[in-house]
């Protein structure tokens, strides 16, 4: 696959930003990706959301923002949904389109708008990253789905809830001096024991908060620069598995994280300890123990104790949500594949702050849509 | 780029189908065309669909329909949405994964499911293709919108209403034989002109019906294949313009249109008597003329008189709607780019029965999102 490159990113704050439309969000995040690569013009661009024909009555929005942005240039204008994972599948779409011969740019934006309805509406857009046949006709919810994962797998190896504490701990510690996060405050692990139960064992501190945001990387090809500097892509994997959780065989494993992963090392050449910082899914607790093991950070069960242990801080072995995560930098669906993206940017560019992790030279991000029915993982590494 | 070929088509009838859901017809569609590429199984599928979120509650279709069809090799399984060009869309994500060397074989999909909802939530889910707040929050439908569009040509070119009539006319007798088509009867010019009136001056038979229904491509790299005897994608361009048709310096000329056709013509190395059928996007009867003119079949204005003096049917100068086009086929919006490239396979293999087109050997598809704000535009060829 022809080489590609990040030349630029761009992030909102993920807020309830009521005073501004879904096309001013992506637009901003595009403008700033555009100023920071130093490009006027695009070749096209590939947008993630999932929840805009729902929530503001509004499909087609590839041509709307590429009509707002101004840019005149551009040739495919198109969304890519893959539910919460609608990011990541937008990067990799642009990423085939330029190594195809295509394109020789493109940008890849995220932006969802989900603090404009009222939240039993949202709650129901979010289940249609579910089943609606079989799960969510039976009264599921999708925080629902992930507490039913949780408990069994308190079960299964003996956890019990506060054990899950150090992944909110941390995303939150880390929020604190980013800009663009939503909750840019500490907490302690004894406010995430006595936060109040969304679906049990999930709540309120297990769980990511929606926001409105977008972001927004601009690529180009490796053969189009001189020198070095930039962020270049590594790898890009995508797998895919039952959308119905009871049909898997194995729920408390997500196959297409293994596989997904297990791809990306392939395409990289490199194995989970290279990895300097992983950008995971946090969008509960429960998933960032799981995607740790499906990966090869934890044995399997053993996602927790690597937390517990203080392994996925900024000093740790492999350091997790170094911005915030899901759980709070925000989670504005389809935004949050290019929060991640941005933020490895950030990281190997050296430009993390307080948060930076030292040497980092190769990140890796995982974006999940559905309980791990789709799953992209993608690895970038210093140029 | 790597060059493609269909090896296999699939296309379900397009019907109020209230016994089968959403996934049922998407799995036939594709089995039906893995049986014609005689294959068992697939790297990817890109499934273009509009409406799924709004009127089945249901996102992330990609895991969804690739599950319930068995495919347990597919990596990228996502949802590929630009409005009523979604189908297009899809083929073109497809074709650029494999023209990048990530996938060795792709599904392009369709698929909608329309008529389970009551109409008025229909064209409220269809309105989303438009501006949501310039021109939908005015009072504008779909069919509002293309009638202003029908309305100004007929005064800027002195046509009257029933000079329309041979592109619905056209339409439905190509569709009698077609066991796809959701319409299989002729009209008559005068039934056209009695129909009764949707938005003046479209009447229901300038309108494309809505309907439920699946169109399925399997595609493999050419280099892949011995001998011929398959169809050969010749060329495949995207294009642009504004999302609002009066943000357009002129609403009667389909600019994006003109620029994906004039780069698909680049890249097939071909002119527009070169083309010997035309499946184009007569969501409207308006459309059909537009469509014709911005790709070169007739000046400005004089896409009406190719239609009046019959060179649009299978045995003139420019067929198109050999197999009932949108008019009379259907239009189950995220399929119909779909619909129309198994078509023109059809056309190219000789199958197409009483409407064949004699010779044909090179057969064009334009698929259009918004009123215009997405043209996509595909050329194939006999190898």
């Amino acid at each position: 696959m022809r080489a590609v490159a990040i030349l630029g990113i761009g992030q909102t704050k993920v807020d309830e930003h009521w005073d501004r439309s879904l096309r001013d969000l992506a637009v901003e995040a595009i403008l700033q990706a555009m100023r920071d690569a130093g490009r006027l013009d695009v070749d096209g661009l590939f947008l993630g959301n999932m929840m805009a024909g729902i929530l503001s009555a509004q499909n087609n929005l590839g041509p709307l923002v590429a009509d707002w942005a101004g840019l005149k240039k551009v040739k495919d204008a198109v969304r890519v949904e893959a539910a919460c994972a609608s990011g990541a599948a937008a990067l990799r779409s642009a990423l085939m389109a330029i190594a195809s011969g295509e394109l020789d740019s493109a940008l890849a934006v995220g932006v969802e708008k989900m603090t404009d309805r009222p939240m039993p509406e949202v709650t129901a857009a979010l289940a249609t990253a579910a089943d609606a046949d079989y799960e969510v006709d039976m009264g599921l919810s999708f925080v629902g789905l992930n507490a039913l994962i949780m408990r069994r797998y308190m079960h299964e190896y003996g956890w019990k809830h506060e054990d899950f504490a150090p992944f909110a701990v941390n995303a939150h510690a880390n929020a604190v001096e980013n800009p663009y996060a939503r909750l840019q405050h500490p907490i302690t692990a004894e406010e995430f024991e006595r936060s109040p139960m969304v679906a049990t064992p999930i709540n309120l501190l297990d769980a990511s908060p929606v926001g409105d945001g977008a972001a927004a990387v601009y690529l180009v090809p490796v053969d189009s620069l001189r020198g070095n500097g930039y962020v270049r892509v590594l790898a890009s994997a995508a797998a895919t598995d039952t959308m119905a959780v009871h049909h898997r065989q194995d729920a408390l494993f997500l196959t297409a994280a293994y596989r997904s992963a297990r791809e990306a090392y392939r395409q990289a050449g490199l194995e989970p300890q290279d990895i300097d910082l992983f950008e995971l899914h946090d969008a509960f607790t429960i998933m960032s123990a799981l995607s740790l093991e499906a990966c090869g950070f934890a044995e399997r069960g053993q996602g927790v104790r690597l937390a517990l242990d203080g392994e996925i801080t900024p000093q740790g072995r492999i350091p997790i949500c170094t911005r915030g995560g899901l759980k709070a930098r925000g989670h504005p669906v389809g935004a949050t594949g290019l929060y991640q993206v941005a933020e490895v940017v950030q990281q190997l560019r050296g430009e993390a702050g307080r948060t930076q992790v030292a040497n980092a030279r190769v990140g890796m991000t995982q974006n999940i849509g559905g309980s791990g029915a789709t799953v992209i993982t993608h690895i970038f590494g210093k140029a």
